[in-house]
């Protein structure tokens, strides 16, 4: 027997390795393979390992028993129709409910105008199956949402990344990418920019640049389609003014009840243009008929018999002493050279290692140590970011932030030993897509 | 003014008339138009109207009390779990739980081969993102699933249908299919197929012709799709096997709790084999991260707490009853000339009208008199069925059903009038996508 023989013998004896159909995929599957990330994740999931990767929100402040109360309620009262198949489009009355909600950022909008959908990821998802054939360019910030990331790549888009700086988008590199761009002969759909508290920068686009980007896409006939899943969630005054709420015709918007009550329902939404709206709610139907009923009256019932409002500040608190922890900690911990970000809301700070070190060289040390973050590579489409990591502070608990960043720290020091001893850190692992399951992401 | 700038004005005027973004849409967007037969179908809800469209299962069967204390038990021993963000393969206790369902059909898998989706509407949609690259084909029924047809267009596939009988899928022509298509050098990517009391034919695969269609495809390296949300809905005897059970590797199995429990969570699911399991799941983070946690634990928590045997008995018993009403009063009622299927399960009957006569000019006086159903053509995406309509017997009372026939024979008896004077019923309507709102798919 040839070695060839035995090999694909004992592949085929382990079930799981040869894949029949790999001549069949379509071509927008070719991306579809894990990275080897993942593997480290599910071990950074241990209780022992503090992890600053995941991106969850903290439900453990919501209030379960009223929560408890109002589902076994509505199946007292509405049963037969939160059971039931529901419109596309989604429930009439919460679609009333969340325009009251984005009212509180200055966004007058009708219900009409409303889709609901399995998440703002959905939302995301419906958007770029509307707008993109392969090779079309979306603009995004450079670092950008993970999961964004994935879903233009599922649809063969070509994301040009913009410059961010600490007030967020910067205008002028969006002119000139925008130029650039058009030189080429190239096709933007949409810029896609989540203004507040970004995912994963934790910066915020300033108010005179909220005017700008907008004047400039509105030039270039460019959409805007602005992921706010955070937006409430800021540690100072009153939220910002939606992009939306300057340029109804201009702006799709996302949002999402995963951060300001809980993402086990998987209810979010868009509110776009009348004419993208009718198509949102086909592409809706086409995907998964409706959203499931129940979990939109779940929702529209919390926020009907909830003091929703104060939930809300109940977390912007929790996640501002988080924050602050965060910070400090960084402060007092982090070797010279580490530099990161200081946001103003939201989940997650931003840093930077110092030249010559690799984010995702350094994770599996860093889970050796128990501690876990994502690394920057993944939030980037052009293979950036080595030299970043996401950090969040929403989930663990403060002492575990601290003792997280101390354990982290340990582990920079070391690699800062290894790289002035050897001229650069721990090698970098080979690519693969960098994206994390849902839970960290 | 020109009546042409007059004609603009005033349709800027109306806000929802122009569509900004008419020139940049994705290429599979330009089929995304909502057909003439949605607004009939918003009439159609109306009470007076016996609604013989609706595909909703019945729910008022189930023991809401029973299902709001087990939300409310959920929210109260494990809240923190059903409000956070699930795996994107969904939860691992209720894949052992759906392995426990499917072994009634004879499948014998493993949870690690099973996606929870939003529906098997949403596991539709995701095999056919993994697979489907524009103008592929894929061989389906004739008629088919409107909400399939759909999906397939939405991916730009080519879909050629393959002739059925009182026995389902006809694997002569199924084989003559593939060899010609082979012929003309196109590439089959799957054969979608409803082998259990088709939506919307209400035939059944016999067990002889099974193993026949599995050996073709077999052969012929084409995967098999088998979606069958209607398996545990027989009228007689024991479940079918599925087509699963007997070929692991060629089988792609979707499954849903739609209409064994209640369409209201969206749980679906589907059985892959494992190469193809892997981009499901990447394809399911993609499109929603993952799947509401609180819907599939709450249908864990009715597997694990309630007799659900003895409540998809409870179905059976009530649309048997309600599908004999059926076939009684249209072997009563119709008049000479009509034609219909005789469904031993699941919710539909196919009826096909006289020569000369349209289903779809038939249905705004169908709904004038009261009472709808949808027309043949959304069955097919090649322009067939003019002479078919599919009736449906899951949701009205059998005393409204009867009365529902009786309108809809008399509706029919006019029409045969008007076409016995003049040659012709009446005029068919303009095409479009007879895709009507989930509600009746």
């Amino acid at each position: 027997m040839t070695q060839e023989q035995d090999h694909g013998r004992s592949t085929a004896a382990h079930g799981s390795r040869i894949d029949a159909y790999i001549d069949r995929y379509a071509a927008r599957a070719a991306g579809m393979v894990a990275s080897e990330v993942r593997a480290l994740f599910a071990v950074a999931s241990r209780p022992e390992v503090v992890s600053l990767a995941g991106g969850m929100p903290y439900v453990t402040a919501l209030p379960l028993d009223s929560v408890g109360e109002l589902v076994a309620d509505l199946v007292a009262r509405r049963g037969t129709v939160a059971l039931q198949y529901g419109s596309g489009q989604g429930d009439a009355h919460l679609r009333e409910q969340i325009c009251e909600v984005m009212r509180l950022e200055g966004i007058e909008a009708g219900a009409d105008d409303v889709v609901v959908t399995v998440g703002s990821q959905q939302a995301l998802d419906l958007i770029t199956r509307i707008f993109i054939d392969p090779g079309d360019v979306i603009l995004a910030e450079g670092p950008s949402y993970v999961g964004a990331l994935g879903t233009f790549s599922a649809y063969e888009a070509s994301v040009v990344h913009v410059a961010m700086d600490d007030h967020g988008l910067v205008p002028e590199a969006l002119a000139e990418t925008i130029a650039s761009l058009a030189r080429q002969g190239r096709r933007i759909k949409f810029l896609y920019t989540i203004p507040n508290f970004q995912n994963p920068a934790g910066v915020t686009l300033n108010a005179a640049r909220r005017r700008q980007v907008l004047d400039i896409c509105h030039r270039a006939g460019v959409l805007v389609v602005e992921d706010n899943p955070y937006g409430l969630l800021g540690f100072d005054g009153e939220p910002m003014r939606a992009l939306r709420a300057d340029d109804p015709e201009g702006v799709v918007y996302l949002g999402s009840f995963s951060k300001t009550l809980a993402p086990g329902f998987r209810v979010g939404w868009a509110l776009a243009p009348h004419a993208v709206r009718d198509k949102l709610v086909l592409a809706m139907e086409s995907a998964v008929l409706s959203h499931s009923s129940f979990s939109q009256l779940a929702v529209g019932q919390y926020l009907a018999t909830q003091p929703w409002r104060e939930q809300i500040k109940t977390f912007r608190e929790l996640y501002r002493e988080r924050r602050d922890t965060m910070l400090a900690a960084l402060e007092a911990l982090m070797p010279a050279g580490c530099s990161w970000t200081r946001p103003a809301g939201g989940f997650f700070v931003w840093m930077t290692l110092p030249e010559g070190l690799d984010s995702k060289a350094i994770l599996p040390r860093a889970v050796a140590e128990r501690v876990a973050f994502v690394p920057g590579t993944g939030f980037y489409a052009d293979g950036s970011g080595a030299r970043n990591m996401r950090l969040s502070y929403c989930y663990p608990e403060p002492h575990r932030i601290r003792e997280g960043v101390r354990r982290l720290a340990g582990v920079i020091e070391q690699e800062l030993v290894i790289r002035d001893t050897f001229g650069t850190g721990s090698a970098p692992s080979h690519s693969g897509v960098d994206t994390p399951g849902p839970d960290v992401a």
